[in-house]
């Protein structure tokens, strides 16, 4: 499919060798607004916040041009201490100077190995090369760019006519391992040609990342590097309603929430963990996050078996005080354990078409209150083990 | 090695062939006290207790005779509801009669399959083969009967001379998979034949746990079944000091957790993780538990792999604030990251032949307080996920 790009956005790649293998893969992707763009942003709450992040926040806190964002992957610049802010101050000063861009206008985000420096030699001689493909270069390709681990890019993508003008939204992420967003997110970047006003954008962004990539989690690990950006460039002329706006925005960070635990590391089944009736919202979040962070969980779905003790275990030990006997559960649809007691059948034949299936349904109904959480979960499997064991070499 | 009991105990094995699958190992395991003990025990905190956690925290409370403590594997007996109680104390009552037992003088633990039924035809077969073996049969034979995917029989063992006599102390254990103990622990038992006083005996029982089971985790879940069983004849009319009573018992229990993590199901590595400087104490935990969790520093450790990075992002997600320019790390003893700055070397080259050894140390100091907490926690590989991908079948 071709995506026609929101008005006042250009993008660019380029392949700088990151990784110091030779691939033939792109690994910096540029997102250009035209003029300046309304533009917010949210960040990983690790105590350790990589470099690149440090200095989006600085960027968005002082400047009031914000024209772009570059993302490099195969070096995080994370745990990289002065020298690692000193280097992204020194890409950030790179591409405001090839692209004529005012000072601090330029948001940065970097995946890859952590501890690593920038090599900013690398950073130097990639920059002809993003300069000349400014313009030319394709949703999907800008998507593939920013990909480490991932099997597949991650776009969500909506057109919509309002008072007979167009609205385009564009969103990319990567996703792959350390995914387990809290609060902020990991790498992604939504633009639009949507008017909209610097806080309404704000509250609206904020807003979605709460059902979208806060509720999805392939193996509980909170990168350093997590960055969400969202930037709006005015150039359609024309504004939406608030709840539409944010109809939209939450429709795509689901969309693209989804995709990344689809193609987490490893994946081959996305479980659909929804838990109700706790005595707090964070009471259920506590038992959803258990359980999609189970190991033995994770595992019996990797080997489709309807072991479903296992997440009745795992809820038991959330940390959370409830009546074991208020507990039901529902996997795939079918109920299997009611009140605290199992329900008798031949599983293995009842659930064996089911857990063929990619998406996996786990519904945990109490009867504590009217708390309630949604998690998406990601599997586990020899290739996670396989990709994480060997990430580095 | 030939183990000599502690004075006043019996062992006796036999094949119930829980599994169903006429395999020729012992899955039902009996230890039997000829007069009544001294005894204690500590359960899992998980909500959902399974039935013969039930049961035998009743006969703890309720019954001055504690004689037997009986073990199973292949069955969980665990979330089977009423019907599962049931089954429990028919067992009870049944060996109770084989044996001529008082009243709720048998303590029961199972492991296995959750949400399995008893089968209790199974049991009354087996019997008369636990009332042939009894007395002929070893520690060791005893320790390999409670296995289910352990690779190794679990033993700690002591003998010590005090006033010229001799005093025994023998430990089992089960581990491999579901293992996260909290406040309780996994299947052990340890009994012994000094002399001590009830209220003694559980102080001291209750402190080894505390740096025993629950520093170590496998796969961070606490099982349903979680027990550890602790019971004293008094046969060597010896009485101990209660800190040399208190050295001896925690150093069985750290004995075994160790030989649990090494045990842990595919595990290839022994983690031992260090905390200090931290605000508090729980501040330290939460960061040892994050780590040792962390399925992608447990991968890399697999991989052999001195990614470090991946421990400092992990300490950073611990939901714990502390000034990220407060730590150090030290890898295998070794210096890699100071005050919040890397120390530049050649990683491979430096941590190679470290990470070939089994025992791997992680040492995370802060500058917060004087908070510390320990962890062994175990590696996660192929070997984990096969294990757990095809336990039912």
């Amino acid at each position: 499919m071709m995506y026609t790009l929101p008005l006042g956005f250009k993008l660019a790649v380029a392949n700088a060798n990151f990784r110091g293998k030779n691939l033939p893969r792109n690994d910096l992707a540029l997102l250009l607004c035209d003029d300046n763009a309304t533009a917010t942003a949210l960040f990983t709450t690790n105590v350790f916040k990589a470099a690149p992040v440090l200095c989006s926040q600085q960027n968005l806190a002082t400047s009031k041009n914000i024209r772009a964002v570059i993302i490099n992957s195969g070096q995080a610049n994370a745990c990289t201490g002065e020298k690692g802010m000193q280097a992204c101050l020194k890409t950030q000063e790179m591409l405001e100077k090839a692209f004529s861009l005012p000072h601090a206008s330029v948001l940065t985000a970097s995946t890859g190995v952590i501890g690593a420096h920038m090599d900013l030699t690398k950073w130097e001689q990639a920059i002809p090369s993003l300069e000349n493909s400014l313009g030319s270069v394709s949703l999907e390709e800008y998507a593939k760019s920013i990909m480490t681990t991932d099997a597949f890019p991650k776009i969500s993508y909506k057109k919509i006519e309002k008072n007979g003008k167009e609205i385009i939204f564009a969103g990319v992420a990567k996703g792959a391992g350390m995914i387990c967003p809290n609060m902020a997110t990991m790498l992604s970047v939504i633009f639009t040609d949507v008017k909209v006003e610097k806080n309404v954008w704000q509250e609206v962004v904020k807003n979605a990342v709460k059902t979208g990539f806060n509720q999805v989690s392939v193996d509980g690990d909170t990168s350093t590097n997590d960055s969400l950006f969202a930037l709006a460039s005015g150039k359609s002329e024309t504004e939406l309603d608030k709840d539409e706006l944010q109809k939209i925005i939450s429709e795509i960070l689901q969309e693209l929430a989804y995709l990344l635990v689809k193609d987490g590391e490893g994946a081959s089944k996305v479980m659909h963990i929804t838990v109700t009736g706790a005595k707090s919202n964070e009471d259920a979040e506590k038992i959803a996050r258990t359980v999609g962070h189970s190991q033995l969980v994770k595992t019996a779905m990797f080997g489709k078996d309807p072991n479903w003790g296992r997440i009745i275990a795992a809820a038991g030990r959330a940390g959370v005080s409830f009546d074991p006997n208020s507990l039901t559960l529902k996997l795939c649809g079918i109920e299997i354990f009611k009140n605290g007691q199992p329900i008798d059948m031949d599983i293995d034949k009842v659930f064996y078409s089911h857990l063929e299936k990619v998406d996996i349904n786990v519904e945990i109904f109490l009867q504590e209150g009217s708390g309630q959480a949604h998690l998406k979960a990601s599997d586990l499997s020899h290739d996670y083990v396989s990709l994480n064991a060997d990430y580095r070499s």
